[in-house]
């Protein structure tokens, strides 16, 4: 860790109404435009408004971070937010989730069959999206190697949702194990956002190196933080049920951690609740009480702000600029689940040495 | 059309012990070894044992149709089959089928939450591998362009089963939406495999366009022929339930035609047929019934008999040899379910000029 605290201002070109931004958002209107019916409508109810384009932010400040054109990007930057949103209408089909970004989930609006369908189409458009830097100058060899980041990542974050199924269904309360399913989970998109945008940038391999290591710890430190939200914080606040987690039987790391710190009586209330399938809310409320009442909340925030640090920490061996200043405050943005000037920040934030 | 009668051998390299195929068989065994558990078991279950491999077969002969070189595209071919496995694992659960290549549809057996994200998985892996083709040799330019036309193809498949959803929800009895379904649901993913094999290949654009106009025909004869077997065939003869296209209601080409022909009181009767829920091998046997005194079977085996006549025709632009004829089999082989060899043909095969 160093000494200079992150820009606490939007990270300029990806705050609203930024240059980047405003980018990925236009693309994503033409390719989706309003009063079409049918799959295109499904896919379009998702994608816009737009959420915080994390994937798409990470991506296009990864390119400028090592030294390339943001805009030749651009498609690929749609292409995360695609397969981003793709998953996240199959896992509220797998979840039972009827509320997504504050509107209603694909599959209650328009039917499962139709989401499932929905969330294909957006995987396909990822990779048509991604084929698009090749018109705006992209060597073909890079769009090739991106190509492969993506698919990677993608297979991951499919094994990922498998395995947070299984680690449910289990009622597994090991620490291992959850952070595993972190990385395949969420860490493998943020990993191939940075890969994509600094391969199509020409990073050198140092320069990926840096940014896989970055991403992987802000991964991690985000799904924490945001696995966090529902014992933390006011209900439904992060545009979805607060109940979904409890519902499903989800040992993320707060009940793992007061599961194991816990003695048999407590253990046994914490499975209880996560296998309470009537009353979730009742559920959620006794296990924020355990939770709180155990430390496992601050322990897990300790974790967090680790990972956030090491994120940091991993930007330094980049050249100082914009995009490692971006990157920098992005991981202010995992911790808060808001852009870093908006909120008062629930945590110290990481600091990167000054240029 | 022209003279000469297709092969009834199978078609060499493709038939079970013949070089390609066995190629694409070990490829996909190296990539879905027996044992693994979790998400690779369910992909396994899917792919292995293979199916006809029709798709990956068309993409390796129209390689050597151009004159390419069919082993470095076989990472192509697999994904192929990947594409199209995933897409059956999705549709197996719209559909409600439990039945798939005469074992336990993915969801029926690990669940719909494993078959969703296993597909998803098979998705993204059919990317992988298509990667996978430049370290084989092929120029990176070209295995962006095949990204490109695989991706639009998947885009099209999602959109012709969304519409397949919509025809029989709103009971559309009318050929050219049937038609426009079809091309979009299973002739985009011929299309797209003959086109990327080409690409691969080096094919030309004149090349290009011949297997293009072939693989769009040929994919509507395979599709009408495919979903005459309910009507035409023993019980569950195709490895899955006969009774789903009934069940689902889908107002399939011979139900279209026979719908359009009827009195008021028969097409009463195929509407209710198809809106059947409780006695679906009841309603099969009454619509099989009315469709085979309508006459509406023998016009949907011509339909299929001139889109397979210009399949072949379109051939005549390529040059003559093992790729060329290769393709001209598999005329028959979609208009019959199996090799061209194994079994008597239900009709006329079309005939390709002599070399």
């Amino acid at each position: 860790m160093t000494d200079i605290e992150t820009s606490r201002t939007a990270p300029g070109v990806f705050a609203p109404g930024g240059r980047l931004r405003d980018g990925v958002v236009r693309e994503l209107e033409e390719r989706w435009p309003a009063g079409r019916t049918g799959l295109d409508e499904v896919c379009r109810h998702s994608l816009l408004p737009v959420g915080k384009l994390l994937r798409p932010s990470l991506l296009l400040a990864s390119t400028q971070a090592v030294g390339g054109d943001p805009l030749r990007a651009l498609p690929a930057a749609v292409a995360a937010e695609s397969g981003h949103v793709g998953s996240l209408i199959h896992d509220d089909i797998i979840d039972g989730d009827t509320v997504r970004r504050g509107r209603p989930a694909a599959h209650h609006r328009y039917g499962t069959g139709e989401a499932i369908v929905a969330g294909d189409l957006l995987f396909f458009s990822l990779f048509e999206s991604l084929t698009q830097c090749r018109d705006r100058g992209v060597p073909a060899d890079r769009v090739v190697t991106a190509v492969a980041a993506i698919s990677r990542a993608g297979m991951d974050l499919c094994r990922g949702q498998s395995m947070e199924a299984r680690l449910a269904g289990r009622q597994v309360f090991e620490v291992g194990p959850y952070l595993e399913m972190v990385r395949l989970k969420t860490a493998a998109l943020f990993r191939a956002a940075c890969e994509v945008g600094a391969i199509l940038g020409g990073g050198s391999p140092a320069e990926l190196a840096s940014l896989v290591t970055y991403a992987d710890h802000l991964g991690v430190a985000f799904q924490v933080h945001d696995d966090l939200l529902p014992y933390t914080s006011d209900a439904d606040s992060a545009g979805k049920a607060s109940t979904s987690d409890v519902r499903n039987g989800r040992p993320v790391l707060p009940v793992v951690l007061a599961h194991r710190a816990a003695d048999a009586c407590t253990r046994r209330a914490i499975e209880d609740c996560l296998t309470e399938r009537e009353e979730p809310h009742s559920a959620l409320v006794a296990l924020t009480a355990i939770l709180r009442a155990s430390g496992a909340i601050e322990e897990s925030l300790a974790l967090a702000g680790r990972h956030a640090g090491a994120a940091v920490d991993a930007l330094e061996a980049l050249s100082p600029g914009e995009g490692r200043d971006t990157l920098a405050d992005f991981v202010t943005l995992a911790l808060t689940g808001t852009p870093p000037c908006s909120k008062a920040l629930p945590m110290k934030p990481p600091r990167l040495t000054p240029r």
